[in-house]
């Protein structure tokens, strides 16, 4: 995995779009010897954007981690471009949200213990107590927050505080079946990633599974998206299906429906800790 | 295919669910010397009912096909049942429905022609003339009827006199892109299949592709269900989908979509064909 | 799940296909007023053969558990059934042999843990010790049989020891990569499943990833079986697959593979632990 | 479709991989006033070895069409390329192969008749009369080659005569139940694209439907490939899956099998119409 591969750079660019633009990112990387790795490129010709993720080797880079944002500025500028810089090697720091359901966590902990991912989870965080023992397997720091109609702000004030000892560079809600204000949320955008049991915008809200037994669909989904204040509304990361009959009650709906939300939130983390994602207009751009 | 078969005799049941119901059926087969070919059967707990197909080969069965159901209706009636008698060689007649896009009524006339079903196709009707060359092709009767908003009742009145005619056992819309009234929905319960250019319920009504773009969805579908007043809320035969990525423009999304829809129409005509369709509750149940 | 559902039993049949087959079973439970869950039959035209899955009720049903069989021993002998009788609430024993890689172990532990499964695991087995820290995690015995060319013969007899003091119900090769001898399969006719990282019978044997590679196949897979004799040939219980492309290198192909393969066999174990299996001809019938 | 869309130029372009291939690429294009549409690459880094698909617009291109070659070989002997030069404008002339089978050949009839496809299709060859009325029906020229066993090698002949005087850009065996000569392959290099009724490397040669019955699989599939000298091994260009189960008979697998064969060959198609195939080491990259 990441360990065996030499560090690299990425550089993920939205700007409006003209000629150009590829031949002078290339140029900048050629003229410092960076080793291009992946290189995709997309253009909305309806709204006239650029969109870019380029990667390189930086073993041999003329340029320090640190000189690249300021020489990489005579570029942005010259094409007005919104980017980010990222290095493969950095070790990202995940917080996990979780209420009673275990499925998604176990996931989450296998890959992150087995070194599948390269990824810190300094905290696990709910609003049950569930979940403590399977965070104290795993070796994790397990906090309990109570929440209810009434605490609800108060709670969030002190998840906000224990988040801001803690650092995190995402969150990921494992099945949290708990609605964030528009508050919390504002202090993460584009920063937490939710797992939905369905096939988004069907069955948005409260027991999806439910639904998709009362409408009697023979396909069943599940949706990862970056949380917005909009329910259930953020740019979509990744979606899945799977196909159901009408023997399928709605425990077996839910039963067959957690292995597809398992694996859609962790194809969903890994786009986002491989910085393959460009948000734009409340669409995601997986580059991958 | 169909022909090479004997020909079978097929029982769709549905009755409230009670102790012996398989046993009474399979009893009363057995006794007239009917080898079964397939059994398949569905209790809804919720609802406390029981449904059931039950195919049998009639070339040895002791009761003639006129013979069956008043045979039957000494079993029916001690259950309570509501059930279908239907037999395998019939060839039913099957009216299309289309509008400007040709996809899925080049799928059907393939299917038609090539024998791959048993059935026939008396008429292909069109608010359009785009189509009206593949009919002949086909040698199918082509009838235009120029809908728009203020003749539309007058035009399903002159649709339904062609139809007393014609007398179709079942209606396809395949992408007809008007929306048919009530009234004229009463004439064949469960009898006129469509087909929607989404997986529903996501992104009903007009535009369904536009919608997943603007929504940046990561799958795109098709779903066929019978019609009712309601729109696109009928009981669903068949959904599959399709992934797509950011890559996709509208125009795209069609003309992949456009393969999802002929397919899940073709196979919803074809379980319709065969009788595997028991409508409950605005479900479906399919056994196949 | 399981717990919430009045214990049943299950009867799995197969026999030469003649008429009233159906009709004497059901007829068997009726007449002791089982209340039928499921029923689902296949016939087998080429081999006349006739196979049956009959699930029912026991709450009120006028046999004991121990009288069932002696009951049931007129019908089946009427029609030379081989059958088998399960009760859904019985807890197998399953033992789960591993190697170095832990993510089907991770997946089994997950669902054993959390109550999903209903079913006992009292051993891991492994040729490494690596999973050792996981086994003592979810506190599972771990026992480690360092097998090699020299000793497979010695560590086998060991393993069977080990096993005959155990007594589980069925193994699990959860990515056990020893190929396990005839004598040891000998022991567990149908009652070992696998995993195998492709989709079979495409590359069978060791490093189906590279083949895949080298092959540049577009869609890679998952195949579980029961493990027979003859190499990776034994009876398919499920296969999944997974659309991959050109970028995907070898290590890629593996990394995606792991999450196909804990589902396949996980949806493998599901199965047999629900007595949904049928095997005959070297070919499982799944009734589900 | 194509048509609404202004003409461009595509490069394919492989090469021992360096740094500033793309550098240079985009210069060129920038230097010319080429606004880019698509660009995509990727390195084999075993092979050490450099691929790229670049689509530019070339309405107010610097260049006329017949200048770009000569001024691009500048850029092409520096890194030593082998490059393709196509207009997306072209309408290439497509000859189709074809038995008894019509599924495959009417889905590609009718995306022709219907414009979704830019293509001619001057002729339709087969070894057999069953389908000289659909390509009289969609006004195909048909002639028919009655190839046997010893007649072989002439019969290839006289085709290729044919094909001498038709000129068609590449071929299409829509289910042409002849295996091709060598000899008769070398002529059209990349350029015959067939279907195979399996997911290979399962099932390689006749009958694998058969084949995939006979060994249980729960899932069949079929192969789209170019056509090589060794048979079914010639490179993958798309594969696409069918999930499956014990009731389906041979006869059910083989109906259910055309509906994946049929889609599969035409988004075979699709991709090599739009340029979007590179092969290299009989393996395809798919830039899409």
């Amino acid at each position: 995995m990441a360990e065996q591969i030499p560090p690299s750079a990425i550089l993920l660019i939205s700007c409006p779009d003209k000629t150009g633009i590829i031949a002078a990112v290339t140029e900048f990387l050629f003229r410092h010897r960076g080793n291009i790795l992946y290189l995709d490129q997309h253009v909305d010709h309806e709204e006239n954007m650029f969109f870019m993720r380029v990667e390189w080797d930086i073993t041999h880079f003329a340029l320090s981690r640190q000189q690249i944002e300021p020489e990489f500025q005579l570029v942005a500028q010259r094409f007005d471009m919104r980017y980010e810089l990222h290095f493969s090697d950095k070790k990202e720091r995940m917080a996990v949200f979780v209420s009673k359901q275990g499925h998604c966590l176990y996931d989450i902990l296998a890959r992150w213990q087995s070194g599948e991912w390269r990824v810190d989870i300094p905290i696990i965080i709910s609003n049950h107590e569930d979940m403590a023992s399977v965070a104290a397997q795993f070796g994790v720091e397990f906090r309990h927050f109570p929440v209810n109609k009434d605490n609800k702000r108060e709670m969030e004030e002190k998840q906000l505080a224990l988040l801001q000892l803690v650092q995190p560079d995402f969150i990921v809600l494992a099945r949290y079946m708990q609605i964030l204000s528009g508050e919390f949320i504002s202090h993460f955008p584009n920063r937490i990633i939710n797992i939905h049991h369905s096939f988004l915008p069907a069955f948005i809200g409260a027991k999806p599974y439910h639904a998709a037994y009362n409408r009697g669909v023979k396909i069943v989904g599940a949706t990862s998206h970056y949380v917005t204040a909009e329910l259930d509304a953020g740019p979509i990361l990744e979606q899945d299906v799977l196909r159901v009959n009408h023997r399928d009650s709605v425990d077996e709906l839910v039963r067959k429906g957690r292995d597809v939300e398992k694996l859609v939130l962790s194809r969903a983390v890994l786009s986002h800790l491989r910085k393959e994602v460009l948000v734009y207009n409340n669409k995601t751009f997986i580059f991958s």
